[in-house]
């Protein structure tokens, strides 16, 4: 049998990127490699070769993969495992696509009479964010991304999450919208961006709001280059009105820099003690945090 | 001097549609014209060609213009009138184009310390509502569309109005996001309909509710039929959430009646009393009030 524990490599293969960390026996980060080699870039049928390809790329080493290759878009559908649910119950319900070779980590879903949830990847990151000591004992986890989850934990215990499409929506407005040339820019997180995020956490209220921006730049009432950097703020604010608990002082977020930054300040600016983890970080100590159950 | 009251061509001049409705000496409606030449559709410097030719169309007849042919994406940009505005302080401010023969209405607009706002041609149909004696004295009017408007109306003066992007925000998720392959049905006023009104009015949380289409298609929680309809209540629920205000029992609804139908549902699902105008004998009434008000 494989020892897992003796060196793995970890994949992150979601819907339009894959990065792969080989990871050794002490749990060192020896190598690691980046490819646009997303799910929905690979044919059908094509993913037995590519994860031989893969495994060739890492001297043959076992590959612990997670996120969107569990998917129906993916190599094998994985059962999502049902909420609350620990690290240990991602490791006993691994999907071994090529025993000793290759496993896939499921989801999570809940089902909860009306409510209805599905994730695939950032489950591995919030376990990893709690291996590494970051998580208070219950604590509701910011994971910003296309898809933005609030994830509720308790004692380790991942028992609730919501997700929220603030990204994919601000993608969407960006590309396709009337607002689409006001919005070419960078969002940074300055006054606009603060102000947009002051007007959607009071209100909510999206497609209002959003249209202001229109209004504001043909009227005259500002500026150009700030239109982005409202917007990011104004659905970042929404957000938070959704996602972040009342009372809560200090919120966990996890995920790539460039968006934890964003969140961060927004948390700032609405009263609240951010705490950034790095989400590659967080996603090899989940990794190899299951690697050591599974042995 | 051109009588317009003699007999005029009101032209509803749109984005992307132009409909043209030929009005005699005694108001009623003799001919009408309906095509795809929205503004988008005339090439820049166009429009002297496209105004003439459909005056040909229509026998010579003086045009009056209301809508995006005002923008400046139309043919000449004319000032939006500022609110509080009548109907006679729309007359008073057309463009005339080319005197005697062509005329454009001007949009509204709202500035009011951080709010602003832009319209062009609701309020023509707004002001034909009024003039149909469909409106109460003092009320909010919804007028449905890609940009929803509510519009205050006072003793025949619009005070105030504020937009939402729900229209277009529906198009662009069921055109582009990650729900656009279960939202390609057409959307019925049923109870998956009000199942979504009543989420989006409860909560305003447009990113959280519609990701949970995706999670109960996924979870085999939901009929992939009632997509569309859940995603278009939650939308008109959000919108309503902004828009309607408190207290307020009758809300009168112009427009296309296509929407005012699914608007009117939602209303009565959350307990008001929908008055449906369509649209376009509101604008006929409007550009004939402007008409007689200019002589």
């Amino acid at each position: 049998m494989t020892r897992w524990s003796e060196g793995f490599v970890a994949v992150d293969w979601g819907t339009t990127n894959r990065r792969a960390y080989a990871i050794d026996a002490a749990g060192q980060v020896v190598d690691s490699d980046k490819a646009d080699a997303g799910v929905l870039a690979i044919a059908p049928g094509g993913f037995p070769a590519e994860v031989a390809k893969l495994r060739a790329r890492f001297g043959g080493l076992p590959l612990l993969m997670a996120g969107m290759v569990g998917s129906n878009r993916g190599w094998i559908e994985t059962p999502y495992v049902a909420c609350p649910a620990t690290l240990a119950d991602l490791a006993a319900k691994l999907c071994h696509a090529e025993p000793g070779h290759a496993a896939i980590v499921p989801g999570l879903s809940i089902l909860d009479g009306d409510r209805a949830d599905v994730m695939r990847g950032e489950e591995v990151q919030i376990f990893g964010a709690i291996a590494l000591g970051a998580v208070a004992e219950r604590t509701t986890i910011c994971h910003p991304g296309t898809h933005t989850k609030w994830i509720a934990v308790e004692r380790a215990r991942i028992t609730d999450f919501r997700t929220i499409m603030t990204g994919e929506l601000f993608a969407l407005i960006r590309a396709h919208s009337i607002l689409a040339p006001l919005l070419a820019g960078e969002a940074v997180p300055g006054a606009a961006f603060r102000a947009g995020v002051e007007r959607g956490f009071a209100t909510g209220a999206l497609g209002a709001e959003l249209f202001s921006i229109r209004a504001r730049a043909l009227l005259g009432r500002s500026e150009a280059a700030d239109a982005p950097s409202f917007a990011s703020g104004l659905l970042i604010g929404c957000d938070l009105r959704s996602g972040v608990p009342d009372g809560q002082d200090e919120v966990v977020v996890v995920g790539s820099p460039t968006l934890t930054r964003l969140y961060a300040e927004a948390l700032r600016h609405i009263g609240r003690r951010p705490r950034e983890i790095d989400g590659a970080a967080a996603f090899v100590a989940g990794m190899r945090a299951i690697a050591e159950t599974i042995g």
